[in-house]
């Protein structure tokens, strides 16, 4: 049989990643997908460089519309990123018929409803395991391999750049912006590091996830979005001294009221394997209601690593081209006709409806009572103290006036009340610098 | 649309499992695989316990062969175990035209070949997410997400209760018989835990995972099987104090002579994530050319866990039902065409062929040159020495005999070249004891 018939747009890193991936294991890879998948034409604007990887034998175009037009393509690869163009692109390519690929987390957090729709009154399918965790199959897993199950929460490590800054941070007590540097300079952030450090990029992640693990429809602009730049080296090490790990988790999980999906800073638990997930390695953790907990662990970025997860869709693709929709996963898993009604069902909830634990760190003056005072407000907000770490006094500014930082672990509470909480404690007159609140997961 | 109508051969632990996640996830199901799921008939010889199981209005019956021969039975889900009866049952369902969902891995590891084939021939599919590593979707992850990979190896920690018996020796510095005895009385060990403790089923799920990984038949009759029996306290806090734990590996690597497939202890960095899996927890590690290292982790065994991927399977054949061959996933992975052709180019090699690194612990009088004597029999076998760490000596028996442990952390060798260099040592007048000796695996 003839090799399906790939177009791609846009080859940078991951694009010669799949070009590469595909040319060197094409003999493995026919012999799974009972057919050779080939890449017949390449759009970039910058062809001579697109020329130079792919070499003579495969058509390069500077218009990536050309390749969506052609007739003999079965399916478009879409690596151009961001959700200009790339959704014109995505769309025009579903529109001609012809089946996706996409690494594009941002365009599907924010577009997905939309391409997904398109993908299905079209009949095409549009694949994204690279949009997530990179190589790590976690969309496979959390569509295909637990279906069996409720899915309670998904936690997970899924943005190198922030683990890697955090590992850093931690083996060599370092503030932030010393460690951001340094990670620039390796390559692992980048030269405008926003949506990562930001968590902008961890959160359009967690929203995908969100959507198959609950089918719920992708929901990016509910999604709370809190990244790593205010923490600072202390709140590691006291973590430490605690018996925790801090790494930027994005997190969804299923409630009575709603689901939670919100990325932010977390204390986890230094036993847990997921706290032990050092560098710029992802990690999912999933809890189901019939399997307990599992874990995914790999390679969250880079060339092959992304361009393992774009050829698994191609092979799937190729697989199910030709299929009867029935016989396809939907696009989240769950029947398209579902979707819409759960979503409804499960609304997203607020941040201050969240309800988790918490370790804040209070500079306060060092004076009889302030530890009074503050549990006081805490407890009549009905927020139970897990522990307090208390260190010893340090002299500031001299005249014998010293301060000293106040460390608490909450039990679980709303978020809501929480922040009432600490707008009183903040109030305080021996309360003397914005207090450091960070959320605490068990994960168990 | 009806429901599949599924059968069940067998209700013990695992097939109720199977049952009550069914009825108490149905809707969710039922959203994700397009079409209810339900458990139309159970075979079981204890009809009572069957009938209290599962309520008035499932059918039970005592005899397996009524319920494959019912013309309204889809999938037949076979959870006798063992390679008796289960074998035939499997066959004769598969030639009565039905796909069979199988948690059985002794059956598939010894007759995959057949089974396989006939499922090819009939047009049905035999679907085992369950049979390794229980609730860890592993088989899917292999056969279909990481299929952009050339795999390298897969090493998988693929058998809970000597995992936990290793963990407890660890935690508490007790012997293997002591431990066993409380994994028992735990219910994480059975009665006769032979098949356990002495690598048998470990290797069954390997022999599966390298047929999936390499595109190569099931082969357990090559498989290298040594179990957890044999260990000592000692050798675990020596291998700690070294940076390592000791944990049964199921292992198969591709090299180029052919393929190794084995099940033996061995000694793990401990900072490997793999290393701390404690308990009766499960997880495999994949390394593949182009994802790299990616890790699977949960548990391996239990109703409802196991019952996770027994239902996974049914939704993948819900969807796939009525699904022309080409649509669906070849029973290991690859194209059944492909799959004798390579297993011929892939042999699987032995044990002494296999390429590894020592731990070797020997007992030996504590006499000036007995080092010397031991590192110059491995340095004439070309076997080069990585660590060794000499015990003070303890006096024995008493007239000022004393006696030590040494031991000796090696670089890669041959397996034929260490037996060989370990006969003339065990030769030596001043060994005193059997070597110990563990496999060394640095899993980077």
């Amino acid at each position: 049989m003839k090799p399906i018939q790939v177009g791609l747009l846009g080859i940078g890193t991951v694009g010669s990643g799949v070009f590469n991936v595909l040319q060197r294991n094409q003999e493995e890879i026919r012999r799974r997908a009972g057919r050779g998948i080939e890449i017949a034409c390449v759009a970039d604007l910058d062809t001579a460089r697109a020329r130079s990887i792919v070499g003579e034998r495969t058509r390069v175009v500077a218009d990536a519309r050309e390749v969506i037009a052609n007739p003999d393509i079965d399916v478009v690869v879409e690596l151009i990123g961001g959700c200009g163009i790339a959704r014109e692109l995505v769309l025009e390519a579903i529109a001609a018929g012809k089946h996706v690929v996409t690494a594009n987390k941002a365009l599907l957090a924010v577009h997905g409803t939309e391409i997904f729709r398109a993908a299905t009154e079209r009949g095409v399918m549009v694949a994204y395991e690279a949009a997530v965790a990179g190589g790590i199959p976690i969309i496979k897993a959390l569509r295909e391999g637990l279906t069996a199950n409720r899915i309670q929460w998904v936690a997970g490590i899924i943005n190198g750049t922030t683990n890697f800054i955090l590992s850093e941070m931690r083996d060599k007590g370092l503030d932030f912006d010393v460690v951001l540097k340094e990670a620039q300079a390796l390559g692992y952030a980048e030269a405008d590091p926003t949506f990562d450090i930001e968590g902008v990029d961890a959160a359009h992640k967690a929203t995908i996830i969100s959507a198959i693990a609950f089918g719920i429809p992708v929901q990016f602009d509910k999604a709370y979005v809190e990244g790593i730049t205010r923490l600072a080296a202390a709140d590691i090490r006291y973590a430490e001294q605690l018996g925790y790990r801090i790494k930027l988790l994005g997190i969804t999980r299923r409630t009575p009221r709603g689901v939670e999906l919100r990325v932010h800073p977390s204390l986890v638990p230094a036993r847990r394997l997921i706290a032990n997930v050092e560098g710029a390695m992802n990690a999912v953790l999933v809890q189901g209601d019939a399997v307990g907990a599992t874990l995914y662990y790999g390679k969250g970025a880079g060339a092959e690593p992304t361009a393992s997860a774009v050829i698994a869709d191609l092979v799937d693709l190729t697989r199910l081209h030709g299929a009867d929709a029935a016989h396809r996963v939907p696009p989240l898993g769950f029947q398209c006709a579902s979707l819409s009604e759960a979503g409804g069902e499960l609304p997203v909830l607020p941040m201050s409806e969240v309800v988790t634990s918490y370790y804040l760190r209070i500079r306060v003056a060092d004076e009889a009572g302030v530890l009074a005072r503050i549990t006081g407000i805490l407890a009549e907000a009905g927020i139970s103290i897990d522990a307090v770490l208390q260190r010893e006094a340090e002299e500031v500014g001299g005249e014998g006036s010293t301060q000293t930082d106040l460390i608490i672990l909450t039990h679980q509470t709303r978020e809501g009340d929480m922040d009432a909480a600490l707008a009183q404690i903040q109030g305080l007159p021996t309360v003397l610098a914005p207090i450091t609140r960070i959320r605490k997961e068990e994960l168990s």
